[in-house]
């Protein structure tokens, strides 16, 4: 780690994604490793265009550490447990355990809730997807019976990825799965998690009152 | 890497799927690597239950490397790269780099083109995913105007996932990305995806003869 980490995400969005704003993902990250960061923004209003040499598809957050900028909360994540073992475990089993584990999240899970979510609300009706989710929420549910975290025994960056996908209300309030809701409960109540998440809100309101003022 | 791999998919599969079977990726990226593995398979049949010790979700492919049980094809692939300097470059920056770009693959162009492809093989109508791959799609297609690989000035198994994910025709007969295509191309050209390819197309070949030799 080559000095502080900056966290760049939106300098605004609308009520409806705040606490859940991808950059979440490298604040918890960021404060499970106590690793020291600052949080800088670009523009909401013009995000298409306006950030593409950091972020080719004009979404948040990127991350910058040193003379390195890497894009996409997954890689961000995947960047930062590679340096720190609060996140991933240092011997190849651990760490090739959580590294399937955030993947999974990704590309197993994430591939089918944000599609569906989407649908949703868009107000599209549902045309397939929740089988095809609900199977694979189902056989994530199986894992969680039988354990407390997803790899190596212990809290890994796997879980907060992982966490980070399931706590989306609608997708709570869609079916019933206790093991999951207990995880999801449980990671959300850890410090580092409602320390990311309340700085983000606060991050979006300062900016509702700076917008306030200029009107 | 400890000895052999072994890339573990199904002993069959139906036309459809061959030839994009995930398996795909690891054998490619092995080629590419020049590393030795051997095939072996779990039964298509009961996929959904035979080997969720391997692979909770009853998919292929899984990896395995001595000790080491890897599932989710995109995580195997980081695990390969991170061992070979033919998939991912070993400074920092092209290694963060190639992550951003595979992560990129997998969370921000599958996550829309699978969900896309999936409503349309099931006959649905598409509900609102065409916009966001289009603009997805387009944004890319920006970044491939400009450049003939994703990351680090050459070939890496960033180019591998993302040639992998974009190369399904239903994809590339929607809409017009002549940078893409011409990536999609130069990449399926490399005699690494043409070994892994024609094997593939092989390996579930045999089945259908042995199948036959049974009935």
């Amino acid at each position: 780690m080559t000095g502080k980490l900056t966290i760049w995400t939106y300098d605004w969005v609308p009520e409806g994604p705040r606490g859940f704003v991808r950059d979440m993902r490298l604040r918890w990250a960021a404060e499970e490793a106590e690793l020291a960061y600052d949080v800088r923004s670009v523009p909401f209003e013009d995000r298409e265009t306006n950030h593409l040499e950091f972020q080719p598809f004009g979404q948040v957050p990127f991350l910058m550490d040193g003379n390195i900028t890497i894009f996409e909360s997954g890689a961000g994540l995947l960047y930062l447990a590679h340096k720190n073992e609060k996140l991933m475990p240092r011997d190849s089993a651990g760490e090739a355990e959580t590294l399937q584990w955030v993947i999974a999240a990704l590309n197993s899970i994430e591939m089918v809730t944000v599609p569906w979510w989407f649908l949703k609300v868009t107000g599209h009706e549902d045309r397939g997807l929740s089988g095809w989710m609900d199977n694979r929420l189902a056989q994530l549910e199986a894992v969680l019976k039988r354990r407390d975290w997803l790899a190596a025994g212990r809290f890994t960056v796997a879980d907060l990825v992982m966490a980070d996908v399931l706590r989306v209300s609608a997708l709570r309030a869609h079916g019933t799965r206790p093991a999951t809701e207990a995880y999801v409960e449980r990671l959300t109540a850890r410090p580092a998690f409602l320390k990311a998440h309340s700085d983000q809100i606060a991050h979006f309101a300062a900016a509702d009152k700076k917008r306030a003022k200029h009107n």
